[in-house]
């Protein structure tokens, strides 16, 4: 499905090039492509066309071309985030507003802020050519709202005061949860018209799988393998990014841990010495023991859910295997 | 109608408010409200119900609408243009990323940001509420991807070299005889099934008017009364905004002129003392007189072709009135 997802997107970007002939604007339209086409994982259009085929839907063009909506949507909500938090990186390659910084730092973040507008307005043409009405737009108008809103308590929350871990998992729904796996299940179902509990099931199984990913991603931000997840290990560390991980370290901290924590935790100048040490207080916290048993209590819970519900047999196998590969990954 | 478009936006946002009960969300979601809200003088939204009018439509619920989401996607731009400007103020009133950054400087940018996301957003709801099918969603799908270049070019423009005067034309008719007069009327026209001939004088008289409507409003930037625009009359000077304006001041300039619009303008140093000398340079060259004479060579041709049409009566002697109001105002 994945190749059908890139297949929907390339023949998308083809048609809808820069409306004007100009070589500078071609370079970020080139680029915008790029970030769009090498999209990583493209979990969003398989949830979505496995909410349609868990509905009973055979033929899963319609899905996959609303799920490549969904990727349009992240690719510009990516580009923005990158510009927000100063990336470097991005899949392993340089973000827009650095790739375009050549031309000068401001027209850098310009230009990425630009094309990420222009990859959100992707996603409406998409979902247009998806044909998607009435409840699958509603709910791809709900999800855009309720993943802005996660953004924006997250960026309140992590420059300001000691990380929280009930905000953090207001976060974690908001901007991950709901987002990546609730409402990516939704839509593809509303496109197949799935009856409500099959709705309500999508819910109760997508939320708890959802946090579980966004935890495991928390851990792999800070103690995965680089060359794996293809951004560097200290980013998360050195931002700040309040993760219920280093929530749950704060909450555990004796006293120097938690000096050490305030004093390098989200500190620009964070170096490979003190990140090595931040990562020590949040095992000898239990903060990682304490975030793995809360995936594998949300993975239970999601499983449980997932294997209880009337839903297409195939689909139901699908995603179970995913909601494994999502939870247990490495990268 | 400004009031009905008022009364939609309001009602819009009223039931579309933060996702998420939080005080810091609900101080952001305020001011993009009062934002959207405080909105001008809702052009595009007149030129949407006039065009729909045009073709015979009298229940102008529906163009009002659509143009309700014109005017939330000209909010989210104009926040990120904001952001991407450092501008201070914006008809009057501190910009959002600046009354945000109350929590710090990096906070109001990203969380301008996203606001301005949420306000793109909106427009794609409100676009659903209108009911637009087909050729109206086509045209505002067309519509962003122009506005996005247009913005493109302008912020390439002007950073690098002396100002030319095609790329400025270029820009303006991308960045807002296209954005805010040719495809608002359109998509009125084509939410009221117009024929095509008239889609093609809507573009025909849409596009000049547009032209001399920037133009005015590059001269009032420059040369406008602060009181009546409620932006600093420096600011466009200060940022080097690329005008055809100063296009043709550049073109024109003498040694001496020219070092000075060299040094002075677009320096984020520029004082009162030195953009009156600015200013007289514009004057010196000519270049002011060439841009009144474009106006009206613009508005000439386009009140030809309005007049020429085969159109509704009453919108055709709206858009007349709006002509002349849009190319000869002070604010």
């Amino acid at each position: 499905m994945k190749e059908q997802v890139d297949a929907l997107l390339k023949a998308h970007l083809e048609v809808h090039g820069a409306p004007v002939d100009d070589a500078e604007l071609a370079e970020g339209y080139g680029l915008l492509a790029q970030f769009v086409l090498n999209g990583g994982k493209r979990i969003r259009p398989l949830l979505c066309a496995l909410g349609a085929r868990g509905a009973g839907h055979t033929d899963e063009r319609q899905a996959l071309t609303a799920g490549a909506a969904l990727e349009c949507y992240h690719a510009g909500l990516l580009i923005h985030d990158d510009i927000m938090d100063s990336s470097e990186l991005r899949r392993g390659r340089p973000t827009i507003h650095r790739a375009l910084a050549h031309r000068g730092e401001l027209f850098g973040q310009s230009a990425a802020t630009l094309l990420g507008v222009q990859a959100l307005a992707w996603a409406d043409e998409l979902l247009d050519a998806a044909g998607a009405q009435g409840q699958a737009r509603a709910l791809f108008h709900r999800m855009r709202a309720e993943v802005i809103a996660g953004q924006y308590l997250d960026i309140r929350a992590h420059r300001f005061e000691d990380p929280s871990i009930d905000r953090a998992l207001t976060v974690i729904r908001y901007k991950t949860a709901k987002y990546t796996v609730e409402r990516p299940l939704q839509i593809g179902g509303a496109l197949a018209g799935a009856p409500p509990e099959l709705m309500d099931s999508y819910a109760a199984f997508g939320l708890p799988l959802g946090e579980a990913f966004q935890l495991r991603d928390d851990i792999l931000g800070v103690f995965g393998d680089p060359t794996q997840t293809g951004k560097p290990v200290i980013d998360d560390l050195r931002e700040g990014k309040s993760t219920v991980l280093v929530a749950h370290a704060f909450a555990e901290a004796t006293g120097p841990q938690r000096q050490l924590l305030r004093a390098w935790y989200g500190n620009p100048r964070l170096d490979d010495e003190h990140a090595a040490e931040l990562r020590q207080v949040i095992v000898d916290t239990q903060a990682l023991a304490h975030v793995e048993d809360m995936i594998e209590r949300r993975v239970d819970t999601g499983l449980k859910e997932l294997r209880a519900c009337a839903m297409d047999e195939d689909a139901r196998a699908a995603l179970v295997f995913m909601a494994d590969r999502l939870t247990h990954r490495n990268s």
